[in-house]
């Protein structure tokens, strides 16, 4: 038997209603394929827990965590309760930061049984490797003077180890795809930072000879995402730029509610973590309609971690074949509830042992 | 007779193609309009320039155009010929830079005759104003070490100065408009320049009590234009996201090649430069089938600053008759060439007469 040891942080807002379902189908999954079991261990760690020990999780908090083999994460931050910077960089930035979380992965794809906002979506199926760790998001930078004269500095801080792990990451992945990575740069505007990824990029690239690349500005590139996603295969990108082309990669699927997203360590030290796209949304929270697919396809993207690919795949296409059948929340154009579309998940699952 | 001096440079690629149009129908807008008359001054700088002359411009460039009224701009750049960054900064950043054109400012509007790539559109209509003159593009940075610890650092400078008169800008503009401005903002994850961004934005709107304000994280913005561009009207960002979102809102709109933009000067000091969202599209020059419609309203974008406002909407209305007259190029979806465009708003215009 194999036991996958997994801390859970539901977090806040929708996060707290999508967490069961997603841990409903993965305790399925496990079912059907009769060697594998899963033991999940609860932290409340969210806007709640600041609100009563003023701080979003306990000093040894990153210690708990450590000792499972994977973090499933979904939402945090409610600005209402908690001022962003405090909730996600006290939790959600702080675990992919501490525990080397270098690589970021979404991939997005038309999936089957929704409607793309794309009049020709072309059957896109593309993944953005991004940087996680530095760059644009470097804590760098300050403050000079006061009233008119004041001044803001952020320092971007691009290393050649860190570009070029996410860059590798890329290349090794289009391997195993359809062999096409794309690099996200901004040369032409950005004139340090950004030719330097260049560079980083093209001495990787020579490595990959059977890798064919192409290299795009950001603003042409977000747009191309619009125009013509079915060309693309891998993107590499720095934290920035990354989080901008998954925000619209989720959109061209048609709802930041499915879109799935695993945070990666990749020295072992750590565990890795499974976080959907999506944030709390405390505008539905409570309603009952929060989409789960965003939360149970990020547990896919675990499945896959831990080298449970077909298993993966298989519940990629039960999502799809519950999306075909119309069991949708209204995000994406149905009448479901959350509970109601994860039961429809589970449900097929179990015509499968 | 009103006289406009206009500064002229086609620039590389296509600019050469589409130029030559737009003139044409601002020549033919003067006639119409009777007490108008444009003078234009032709200056050839360019990749072409620059390989005979090892400048993108001569050393008196700018002195020389200092004169005008207005520069009237196509496209710079052609990575085959010259570096971006020396064709670029040479010529359009150059410009853009020096003459302190601080504000850039750009409308992205479904345009009747033209499919847009969203299912949606839902008759959008908005305008980013974007900070031309620092935050991440600053000219800070450099590089320490070499080989395996190579590091890259960029500054992306914020003044409140900088950042006021871009939001300015834009609360006056949503008072013509719709009255709501959108901040785009990051602060969630930039954790220096951007919380700076936000309160710039804050003090600015207290000046205007009747203008609705929002603010969103740029992920999320450059999603929302494409599941709801029609919720916004006037978009402040900073020069980076101004760039991204400016992009994507060609996409939405169908074609890069029919987007227009606006270089800002501000203080009186220098003329302002009118400059398409397009690029010089070497893969498509020499074919006369560039699309000569972004320069064309750009061109509109100049009478609007002159403040021939009735004239400039006259032509925008003329340019979506002919689109829906399907005298359109190959980019959206039509088999006309660029003076076959052009000559249909020509002969359009003449009736006007
Ligand atoms: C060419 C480049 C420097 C420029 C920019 O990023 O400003 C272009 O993309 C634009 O938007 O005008
Ligand atoms: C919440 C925020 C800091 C975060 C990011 O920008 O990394 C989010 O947008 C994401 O993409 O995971």
């Amino acid at each position: 038997m194999k036991k996958i040891d997994i801390s859970v942080i539901p977090g806040d807002g929708i996060g707290k209603e999508v967490m069961p379902e997603a841990l409903k189908v993965l305790e399925t999954v496990a079912e059907v394929h009769g060697g594998l079991s899963f033991s999940f261990k609860h932290y409340p760690w969210s806007c709640d827990y600041y609100i009563e020990h003023n701080k979003m999780m306990p000093e040894d908090g990153l210690d708990q965590l450590k000792e499972s083999d994977a973090v499933f994460l979904s939402a945090v931050g409610d600005p209402n309760l908690v001022p962003d910077h405090i909730s996600l960089w006290g939790l959600l930035v702080k675990i992919r930061r501490e525990f080397e979380q270098v690589i970021n992965i979404r991939p997005a794809k038309q999936m089957k049984g929704i409607q793309s906002p794309l009049v020709h979506p072309n059957d896109f199926d593309l993944i953005v490797v991004r940087e996680n760790s530095e760059g644009e998001y470097s804590e760098v930078g300050g403050r000079i003077h006061r009233g008119e004269d004041e001044v803001a500095i952020q320092n971007a801080v691009f290393t050649r180890k860190g570009v070029e792990r996410a860059v590798e990451y890329g290349f090794q992945l289009a391997q195993n795809r359809r062999g096409h990575v794309t690099s996200a740069t901004k040369s032409n505007g950005i004139v340090h930072s950004m030719p330097f990824w260049d560079s980083v990029f093209e001495s990787v690239a020579e490595k990959y000879p059977d890798v064919k690349t192409a290299s795009n500005h950001i603003d042409a590139l977000a747009s191309f995402f619009v125009t013509r996603p079915q060309e693309f295969d891998v993107i590499v990108a720095s934290n920035l730029f990354g989080d901008i082309l998954t925000d619209v990669g989720a959109a061209i699927m048609g709802s930041i509610g499915i879109a799935p997203a695993a945070n990666i360590n990749i020295n072992g030290k750590y565990p890795s973590m499974f976080e959907p796209v999506h944030g709390s949304a405390p505008d539905i929270y409570g309603k009952g309609i929060a989409n789960p697919i965003g939360q149970i396809w990020t547990g896919k993207m675990m499945l896959d971690h831990f080298g449970e690919h077909e298993l993966g795949n298989t519940l990629l296409q039960v999502i799809e074949e519950v999306l075909q059948d119309g069991i949708k929340t209204p995000d994406i154009g149905g009448t479901s509830s959350t509970t109601e579309v994860s039961d429809a998940i589970v449900t097929r699952l179990k015509t499968l042992k």
